[in-house]
């Protein structure tokens, strides 16, 4: 790959997502050589994605080129790069475009959808993950209206304007916000040929509440706020398939849907030659000890929604979300030079700053430490929040003055089929 | 198309870009029933694609949606539909999704990148006339630089990092200019382990000055400029062939390139049914008179970059531009219901307000009717007027954040490979 050894430790990063980019900020002043693999040349700001889906901020505004973070750090390298394997016993990393050894490995590849094994439903479903899949569901939504115009037969209409959402999580629960914002404010006008009050949205969660990570108050708001925007929240039910129409479920209920989006469930993005039991628990994720190290190993490390890291208070792993891997990135950063040092390292313990979901344009609920609200109020906070998580200020400037514009407006603008979906073998 | 007719006359306008757009404003408050079709959901801002393509602005910015555009106007169909052909007999437009019969069709459908007869340039090059495909740019720009970090063979590495324009016309001297900027500004920070000053930016005319359709002050004061930036400028060569790795030229001048960006010329858009000698004159354009109807038509026109209008002023045609463009739209909106009324229709006369060129951060030309001038101020008076010819203040302001911020920051953010171009097959 052209990286020169130099006399300093080589450390790898597999992993441009927010707990390898917190780690890499946290390396950045060391005598150290460190390496970023990415397959993307950009991070992303997944807490937005769905934003991207219903057109209200352009997906520029939450990516972030990986290399413009990095380019102040001296022995800084990045490649573009999809990481095949890890060579435990040569130590490198195998990768499409050469490997490289490491004396110290990170591996901060993240998650990806979780779909139980249920191929048809891996086949029809858009997933939300990644920001090529927000737009291609931007697409589909906005071309389905289009054709939703062209039939006359009314139950093939129904479907195309039908949103079937799996998964009762903060994803599931804000799309569902931000498309039944779109029904009531903008589909009336930029479709006055079509009765869009026909247009259903459903969130389906196979448990019994909605937000399930979060407290039984805003849980019960958000369901309350989903419910006045229009939206189907129907609790207690798993969906069992999908075949492109219909969606079948454990109860007598079935949908009719273009459109089902999968929501339901993430599992950790392990690496061949780190995969098989001896590594790999629940969830398909990295065991790791409390510094973060893999089972047996003292310089292979895992960090965020990959790792798996087991205590009292998190009996299965903490939470797979932004704040536990950037924690764990900012810890790992201190240990690793403990180590190299060999002075002891730090423990980690999770500080759960707060939890929270939008639902809407102008309603969230938010969970902190010592104080939950929801309503109007938490939405100014969950906005003030993610506006200072995002990285860059020319990102902050740009989606702060779109959701200005939303909000005032009560629009959306970025209604764009780039890349048609449906119509996939064009471009 | 499931549009029921109306006791008005139908009009049917193919195409929403600057002339189409112009004319349905100008028809809005009236007793018509308008149809819009186009292929993409939304219009594009042309003069501003080379941006998107280096990075200095997201697609969305340059983008606006046409129902949005539509919507306050009663009457008004839109339709995203791929126009295969016209019945003339049945005065039909006949669609990818159906027929639809017109009383008044309009024919704005713009041009498309000429390459001449050449099918190995079209097949290797890249154009730069609508958003997917500047992004395609895009990516191939960054992945070109990203594989040139793996390579050790120089001659491949210097190929992967030159830059082939074909075409000194605004087109080509604006992309060129933003690539040079983005050479000296940003390459070297985000590439360190690559010799970034060997990158090579070469723009390549076959007449005897760049932006010949401008002054002569202007064209000598644009390649002064790009000189200065360090961008090589080749006159009076015409360029043979491509086949992915060589430039051949009607010179002995050669370049080994992975980029060859073809920006040598347009033609017109034309549609089967309305093609052959009676209708098409030279660069593929309908021939019209000065009502632009086309010959021996009442109720058939065309306006925009598919039209030719010929003057004594313009003997082969309007310049294929966006000002031309909006000023027939304007003009047809108030002839179409003179028409209709059977008033006398007026002749069009295009009024030249002025043609520019920016050419890197902070210079570019401008051409008004009475003044020239170059340099710095030229700059504010393209920036401002192309911002007031954005569609929606959103839009306006996304854009304004986006040039202060890459002006004071010399930076460019939105550096994303989102959809690789090399490896097409993934996504």
């Amino acid at each position: 790959m052209n990286i020169t050894r130099t006399s300093f430790p080589r450390i790898v990063i597999i992993g441009g997502g927010f707990a390898g980019v917190a780690l890499a900020k946290k390396l950045s002043k060391q005598d150290l050589q460190v390496v970023l693999l990415d397959k993307n040349n950009y991070h992303t700001f997944q807490p937005l994605l769905y934003q991207v889906s219903t057109g209200g901020l352009e997906p520029d505004s939450i990516a972030y080129p990986i290399r413009k973070i990095l380019k102040d750090f001296p022995n800084f390298h990045f490649r573009l790069a999809d990481v095949e394997e890890v060579d435990l016993i040569k130590n490198k990393v195998i990768t499409n475009i050469g490997k490289l050894k490491f004396d110290y490995l990170v591996v901060a590849s993240g998650s990806k959808t979780n779909y139980f094994g249920n191929t048809d439903i891996e086949k029809y479903s858009m997933a939300m993950k990644t920001i090529p899949q927000s737009l291609n569901l931007r697409s589909l939504i906005l071309e389905n209206f289009e054709d939703a115009l062209l039939t006359s037969d009314l139950n093939e209409r129904n479907a195309l304007m039908n949103f079937v959402i799996v998964g009762g999580g903060p994803t599931g629960v804000e799309l569902a916000g931000a498309l039944a914002e779109i029904k009531k404010g903008i589909l009336p006008k930029d479709y006055p040929d079509l009765d869009t009050r026909l247009a259903q949205i459903h969130v389906v969660q196979s448990g019994n509440c909605i937000l399930k990570g979060m407290s039984a108050n805003a849980s019960r708001k958000a369901e309350d706020f989903l419910e006045k925007l229009g939206v189907n929240v129907w609790k207690n039910v798993r969906v069992s398939n999908y075949d492109g129409k219909t969606v079948t479920t454990n109860t007598d209920l079935t949908f009719e849907t273009a459109t089902l989006i999968w929501a339901a469930g993430v599992k950790g993005a392990t690496i061949k030659g780190l995969d098989g039991e001896k590594f790999v628990t629940r969830g398909n994720r990295f065991l790791v000890n409390e510094f973060n190290q893999l089972k047996g190993f003292d310089h292979i490390f895992a960090i965020g929604d990959v790792a798996c890291m087991i205590s009292d208070e998190y009996p299965i792993g903490l939470p797979m979300m932004a704040q536990p891997a950037i924690q764990q990135g900012d810890q790992l950063g201190e240990n690793i030079l403990r180590f190299i040092e060999k002075q002891p390292m730090k423990p980690f313990a999770y500080k759960n700053k707060g939890v929270m979901a939008t639902i809407g344009r102008n309603k969230a609920v938010v969970d902190l430490k010592r104080f939950k609200f929801q309503g109007v109020f938490a939405w100014y906070v969950w906005m003030f929040v993610h506006l200072f998580f995002l990285i860059g200020f020319r990102n902050r400037m740009v989606v702060f003055i779109n959701w200005v514009y939303n909000y005032v407006r009560f629009d959306r603008e970025a209604r764009l089929i780039i890349r048609p979906f449906k119509k996939r073998s064009k471009n």
